[in-house]
């Protein structure tokens, strides 16, 4: 499947093949498409194998701890953010005293955000009040604009609607900084700087092999990997960081991954840090495992703003369940956690370990029923949307502004 | 030779096909190379024909005197610039009282500019003074950086000089606007817009076809083409034209034809104006009309910070002659005007028609000699030299600064 680049102008550094996994087997990843034919979803052990990143085990997790002085966040502990590249690095910074910044980001849609959007961003949050440092979301209007029949100025006002969703997840505007592409590009000379330095060590061929793109694809999209890539030099942000090289920490969904292996080879010719990242499996679509959710289809999906009564319907009527046909069969055999949706979705949200370990055990063994499952997945998600929409009343364009702001953040 | 482009989102317009006149005969011109083996110089009524853009002919000569009310410009009567596409379009918009804008450029180079580099110029202020209207001029110094060895910084810098050069041209600085890529493109969000709804229209098969990149070209390079289209757009300056679609005249060299054949597609497509231009020939090198000035070597032109000292060594030393070898023979057959160099600058530089006219019948006829004519030409470039460096002195960093400030022109 790899279609090595023939012609590459940077040196040493990780090869820049095709990195979506698409071997003719049952899994497709990469940043436009993810799907499984697979009953129990992408197989994640694999991508790692494919992608060349590593996994996040026990040793790495326990020392997170150490370093942290903190219990791992849940999405971590329970291998949903399953994956990394050079996370020690980062480790081994804060240990020293040391700062790194977290970039993450998100190419905005029209639509309200679904609660498989706001993974990242929860965890993302949690590593920012973890590590108290500088973190930076990028949102991909122009990328929108590139790859789909959207102007540039509704590619724009999603940014910004995208954005107020993203803000009510809590981050602190004292360290937080977000911009969408179409209008701080034109704001920070030395970020399209660092955009040409990308673009000047990334050949066409590098791009085609990486990413698949083809002769007839339009030449801003050939380009747009230097945008993301670019969010990776603290240089781009001379605001925030005056010019220092400070290192950075990338949180995101593991499709994105191709765009920093790429990043990564680019800063080793700009003699820069290579970023570090954190990679995240997909909260399964409410029809199952095989399925990332998809925010044009309203029923895959438990949206941002949808009221307890949508929740409850939709986890009611489209939760794929792992019981048995019948209450007999299901107290007999038991149900089956691995393709369970209500239990998937509890594993995502509900803190509690214990809680979720006894769920398990009384679903697999039949004495917890699908209903009841369902139930008390209900009540977990609802309040924690509920909570999220009242902060999401009070993020007006003024608080929206703040962030925007290109300033000074706190160090 | 004509390599079509197979897939395009353009709709109607030209087509984009490779633009290079480079037919396996004598003569090569794209945006990087102009060479011509042939012993008068490059056709231009050939690359005419190969562009397929429209001579300049006596009629639009005479229209273009009447609308304007001036005798057109030496360079313009003497066909040197030879060549348009829809100049009738500006020539109505003046007639007509309403206002277009200039457009003209220069990717910066390390030296000194020399003159063939002013004459492109020259004109423009020219054009400028004729018809008062507002000027913009791009100076391409990522493209240097991307086809160069060349850092970020020192491309900056390379730009800030060279718009030194070009301001003593005598431009009107409250009609005058000047940028640089690097700077520039990270000051104005329009800018980038326009430069993303540019790059959508246009497919890596169009840019191949054009200008005949290959896919072991950095990507860079396969996007820069969008910058240069932008700067044709009123609507990438907010500052100067306050959102208001203006259409657009660009003088300059024939060899950026390609960039604007491209954006007079793109236009079509966004809906804008297409810009008109109006094409200049090269001053050919000292050594004789097969070549271009280069910049790199100082022995193929008269530099613009050349003392007359200089000036006039290097015209009696390296000014090719069309003379006869002997003084006897000389007399006897004549000179030949079409190859000899020290004419040619004539008729780039000296205004005067009847002496120029004058000047040719006595060579042709033998009875001025070589020594003689290389007099009148380095007599007629010194004090045009000497009053440029005149005004090159009095370009502070603060006179600089006004022109690229953004601000509002007088329109």
């Amino acid at each position: 499947m790899a279609e090595a680049a023939s012609r590459t102008p940077c040196g040493a550094g990780e090869q820049l093949n095709n990195l979506s996994l698409n071997d003719g087997e049952d899994d497709f990843v990469d940043p436009w498409t993810v799907s499984s034919k697979s009953e129990t979803g992408i197989d994640y052990d694999k991508l790692i194998r494919k992608f060349g990143s590593q996994k996040i085990d026990e040793e790495l997790l326990h020392r997170f701890e150490k370093v942290t002085g903190k219990k791992a966040h849940p999405l971590l502990r329970r291998g949903i953010f399953f994956s990394h590249r050079d996370l020690q690095s980062i480790l081994n910074l804060h240990e020293a005293g040391k700062k790194f910044y977290l970039y993450t980001g998100r190419g905005p849609s029209s639509e309200s955000m679904h609660i498989g959007h706001m993974i990242p961003f929860m965890f993302t949050k949690w590593l920012q009040d973890t590590f108290q440092v500088p973190l930076i979301i990028q949102l991909t209007d122009d990328e929108k604009a590139l790859w789909r029949d959207i102007k540039i100025e509704d590619a724009r006002q999603m940014a910004f609607n995208n954005a107020k969703d993203i803000i009510a997840v809590g981050f602190d505007p004292k360290r937080t900084f977000i911009f969408n592409d179409l209008d701080f590009i034109g704001k920070c000379p030395e970020f399209y700087q660092n955009m040409v330095r990308v673009q000047k060590c990334v050949t066409f061929n590098q791009v085609k092999g990486i990413f698949g793109f083809g002769d007839g694809d339009v030449i801003g999209k050939i380009t747009f990997p230097s945008i993301e890539a670019a969010t990776a030099f603290s240089t781009s942000f001379p605001f925030i960081f005056e010019n220092k090289i400070v290192p950075c920490l990338i949180p995101c969904a593991v499709d994105q991954d191709p765009y920093f292996r790429m990043t990564r080879d680019v800063a080793a010719r700009l003699k820069l840090p290579k970023p570090s990242l954190i990679h995240s499996s997909f909260l399964p679509a409410l029809q199952g495992v095989q399925h990332k959710m998809s925010a044009s289809d309203p029923n895959t999906s438990i949206f941002l703003s949808d009221t307890p009564k949508q929740i409850k319907n939709k986890i009611n009527k489209y939760a794929f369940s792992g019981g048995q046909a019948t209450i007999e069969e299901h107290r007999q055999k038991g149900g089956n956690t691995d393709v369970d949706i209500s239990y998937k979705y509890l594993t995502f949200f509900l803190d509690d370990d214990e809680k979720l370990e006894q769920i398990k055990k009384d679903y697999e063994s039949g004495a917890l029923l699908t209903g009841e499952l369902k139930k008390i997945a209900i009540d977990t998600i609802t309040p924690i949307l509920q909570d999220y929409q009242t902060r999401r009343a009070k993020v007006t364009d003024d608080v929206m502004q703040e962030f925007f702001t290109l300033r000074k953040l706190e160090i």
